[in-house]
């Protein structure tokens, strides 16, 4: 964090002079990690760093994710900040969902390891065609 | 996943020639992205990249973490083949945790990604000190 963001001296003055770092537990940087490092939420934010989508492609994208679980990290997305949520108030309902400016930035760092996860995964100890 | 590895020519004849991607809710790359982006797997991972570290180091530098918690995140970042457990057979016995090789890589990626979290968490909406 860098020394004129607002809120960090009072942090600071807590934590000893320490930085916000994920390795504090009580540090709110590690309630936006747990967001953007959920089981959905880097997939939910990849998906959107790909292009805005409605919530059902979303759903068919990120396969597996429940209804509930996917409105939970969109909520969660989009508190923090990282996903916009635009409801055009039509009936049926249409709700589109695309990456803020800050979501790009989180996106820039998240695509290479989610790419690098793909391309890597027969080099790791997880045996394919054995997830569940 | 590059064509030469191993497994990949099954696995893409299982899954209709896609290449390995964790939005596939039945592909192995899932699993590990699971694991590497988990709640405790990017900072034990994250931990291990500044240096080797002994058990009571881990548990003390990943603040919050239990001892099953941090148990179970070695073991599965171990069987992935991204962390390296070095047993002395001493007593009391000394145990010694490091990244291979394949783990230096995956750390390259996480570790912009955390540090990013931890300069940014001011921008996102959540409230310094309202961590739990």
């Amino acid at each position: 964090m860098s020394d004129d963001t607002p809120g960090n001296d009072i942090w600071t003055s807590i934590r000893s002079d320490r930085p916000a770092t994920p390795f504090a537990s009580g540090c709110a940087s590690r309630v936006v990690l747990d967001h953007v490092t959920s089981k959905w939420g880097v997939l939910v934010l990849a998906s959107l760093a790909e292009r805005p989508r409605r919530w059902g492609e979303l759903h068919r994208h990120v396969e597996g994710i429940s209804e509930k679980m996917l409105a939970q990290t969109l909520r969660a997305l989009e508190s923090d900040g990282f996903v916009l949520r635009d409801s055009h108030g039509t009936v049926p309902p249409r709700v589109d969902y695309s990456l803020t400016a800050l979501g790009e930035e989180l996106a820039e760092l998240l695509i290479p390891l989610v790419r690098w996860v793909g391309e890597n995964v027969g080099r790791t100890g997880v045996v394919l065609g054995a997830a569940s």
